[in-house]
């Protein structure tokens, strides 16, 4: 196996948490998802997720979630590592999943806590030592309580750290005390890897530490987000302070065409949608954004001139629905 | 088909949700579902819901939930309608799960909002439209804010009550205030149902004009909840709160082993082993009474004094782990 | 001293939060108030609290806060025991309302916890230890968590139940459960009285052993709120539900013209108001209703039909600004 | 008028929270004020306010914050300016609390929404605008929606920024995704100042923009956070970086020694008297920490090596009760 084909050790840089391009409620947006897969590849970026909360994985049927897996890690086929989300509420599932994705060549599992019943720490705490002990692969912990109801306290931190295959943290609390108490603990562990969700919390995070960035925004525009991420690296605060207000702006104009929790996913698929790289269609109970949106977003999209590659073909160009 | 095999509309009384026995993380507890099952029906209940909170079914394998709808269907074999949970945060698995429940002999299902994004009343409102028009039983709601961090807000309740094989709502959301709003708008359809959730507040829910309860403590003790459903629906409020007091003591002796959300689950399972009914392993990130608790609970049970109908016979009492 | 002048024990009945009406910020409206105070005691209720949520209390200037205890303790002058609230930020600033409380006449203060920081059941438990040995007179204790941010937990109220002089606990956590299980502990003294908030959750909290209800709905029409009080005390359920469902319908109808929380006030004082009663100016940060909502209100109120005693005559009518 | 005793405009760098010391419930430590406020000058700070969270101020009777606000103006003597909490649940008190303030020579209040009622962002938009055109003195607004349940929304703050006496924004929400989209917003108004709460961001905050730092732990190192706030100024990452594990590392050490929302005070005060500045004394429902707590709080200071100025002379050390 090339190195290249390994997870580093720990894991640097941005790593997207792809949506997932679909063309009907149970049907993948093939094309578009191999195009994804390049448009994203083509930035620079260090990994890439997929079946995270920006992919919908939760939403999606078992059998499309294996589909996804397989044709994804065919197609990046080593050149960077693919990341599988596996979260369920329940760990039969969660290992079933797994062991699919390391069949399929996968290098690496993340995992949010079951988010049905809410659990304590306690419970937290033997979940994760009973699911590590068993996954195929190594995981990256996976800390949403905005969905998950529960947040992985400091102390069960410190707990879970002490397991080989738990190689890391991604935090999408949005809560930076936690966060910089979280990256003191991590200290601990020189292969281990904290990431930081929310991609307007980039810039201080890579500033004061984090390894990296798992942001929803590098679907669209890779290249940004790893640049920020390089210049933050490197303690240019000019440099960052100006991306950053990019990243910003990305979040005022794209992110809040709908008014739900799934807004995000929503600007962005439409985002891409416009651009032509995949459709936008979502899975319930979410829809695609409506035409009056969409066209504020081509708009934006227009304005905020992004560093997005090449153009595509229009030939390429999906119909969405 | 015979008249008893049909779903009373509207349903009335008691419908327990039953716990589902486990003796391995993705193994039934065969024997002791049969014991559960003629425990519960022996008690007079008008129903029986599996899979549903109780029943730990989003912990549950998806083979798993199946195995144990053929097998419940089977066994109770028409003399009470068996509802099915099919809440999931994918709209195919749901579909997948109330195809199969049909087919196995169900008689509706029961379906929480989809548990993972948090989504609005709007997306809600359409997820429930597209959903039921697919459906191939009729639906009942399940509203559980807690675990699903969405409540049917009353304005949805109205339109979703328009949808004729949407036929009732099982409130668990122990907000009074709003279930007797939910009450009001309900009347608009002599054949719609509401049901109370939390059997602390089966009394008062019912005194006022509920059409049952889906009351967790009928796994252990169903003819309490029976004779209280009747005393209050003849009015005899000397009785009710008499039956009331013993359901609030069950609760706070049974339900508070544990410190997390399903402490109300690990009690019953605890107490029904004690009594030789079931295992009482739980499906991870959660775990059976230790034996200090269970010692407790076994002492509790005793001094209860509940009408629990014949004893078990020992030769048929599971080994707990 | 008369013995109507007393505080029972345990109090019983229907204690109104009186709203507090104002003509400007920080001036009352006298002739309203005395017009207020008269039609409440006329309708039966066995007390009348002031200075609660439903008063404004918290945002009234303490010089009015003083001029009102004073003047309402005159004009009730033993007719009925006058409750004041005198929940604060400061502990000081409570005793020293309370001080004047004793001295002009009312019969027993009521008390929440402080509500700026957040504190956890050890601090609550000690405040009360400390400020119930100050207080010049009885106390009811005032759990309502959505302005407090922190419940009496029933392990605080077991305990704080064995100070001879906290004399009841007034619940409008609107948590049925909860009161349940206080209102076992509340057996514990003979003395004490439970007594329910929300109005629309007035008739199942009596038929299931509250003392009474402290319903803002009273100051509407309280003639309505004694009368299901006393067909739950004597088991009428028949009655209850039907006076219940007046209740819920005035809820619905006059309580939620305002999207804040502060909209049971606005209807309650739009609602006086259009019967000319008194004006219905609030504290900052609230206004009174527009003049769109105050038609509505008043469509409502003919519609309603409510028991509301003789008519105001024209020329006591207040001019709303 | 000296330039020193101006309002800078806008205001910068780091203006600590002070702590009220007491000496009892309704006492002014006097001695150990005059100790305190000399011990901030002297690190180099850019302003004092006063009857903040940290300050204790809504636990405090109106004389004695009338008292305090005299005092530390007198001592404090234009040397910076001193800023003053006004927020309240009355907005009467708030403005007389203003106009005392006004009197004694302070600079600027600072208002967050009161804090009783839930209210929406039409009534908090209103309340602004009505008081901010009463008070006497420019008005920080104060962002603190763990303790007021009410965040300033961005479109609130965007309609505020028009105000000419609302010269800044305190933020202490800990949301850094809301701060940096307020700080986009804050750029309209070139005398603005916006400034972060939680010390733990102080780092993160003023790298990207804020103006400054309202920091707690300057009461106890002032020093520190000077140093943290040029350091981030002048893009100096290594330093920044070095300093803010300093300051995690007291927030972890000195700020969770107690299990409430007072915490950071009981610490701080804890700390202070360790050091022999002020007594610990907490006003109610809060207590100075323990013996054993305190110990702990003496050897990490011991540890943590802080930079904090010239030794206290014993015969000035309180004597904590």
């Amino acid at each position: 196996m090339a190195p290249a084909d390994q997870l580093p050790s720990p894991l640097r840089g941005i790593v997207p948490p792809m949506v997932t391009p679909l063309s009907d409620r149970d049907t993948l947006d093939a094309a578009g998802l191999e195009r994804l897969v390049e448009h994203i590849l083509a930035g620079g970026v260090q990994g890439l997720f997929i079946l995270g909360t920006t992919g919908e994985g939760p939403s999606l049927s078992y059998r499309l979630r294996c589909e996804l897996v397989e044709r994804v890690c065919e197609q990046v086929a080593g050149r960077v590592p693919v990341l599988v989300g596996i979260s369920d509420t329940s760990l039969v599932e969660s290992l079933n999943l797994a062991d699919y994705a390391a069949d399929a060549g996968a290098r690496a599992v993340v995992l949010a806590p079951p988010y049905y019943y809410p659990a304590g720490q306690a419970e937290l705490l033997h979940y994760i030592q009973h699911i590590a002990a068993e996954l195929p692969l190594p995981v990256f912990l996976y800390n949403l309580p905005s969905h998950t109801k529960l947040s992985f306290d400091p102390e069960t931190v410190r707990r879970l750290i002490e397991i080989p295959n738990v190689v890391g943290l991604k935090d999408s609390s949005a809560e930076m005390i936690y966060f910089h108490k979280v990256r003191r603990l991590a200290e601990e562990r020189a292969d281990w890897s904290l990431l930081i969700g929310p991609e307007e919390l980039l810039a201080e995070a890579v500033l004061l530490g984090a390894h990296g960035g798992v942001s929803g925004g590098a679907n669209l525009c890779p290249r940004l987000y790893v640049e920020l991420y390089r210049a933050a690296t490197r303690g240019d605060t000019a440099r960052v302070a100006e991306l950053h207000a990019k990243v910003i702006e990305i979040s005022q104009r794209i992110y809040h065409s709908a008014d739900h929790g799934a807004a995000v996913i929503a600007g962005l698929k439409c985002a891409l949608s416009c651009l032509g790289i995949c459709d936008d269609f979502m899975a319930e109970p979410f829809h695609r954004l409506r035409d009056a949106e969409r066209r504020l977003i081509q708009k934006h999209l227009a304005e905020l001139e992004l560093p997005l590659g090449a153009p595509r073909t229009a030939g390429r160009s999906p119909t969405p629905g």
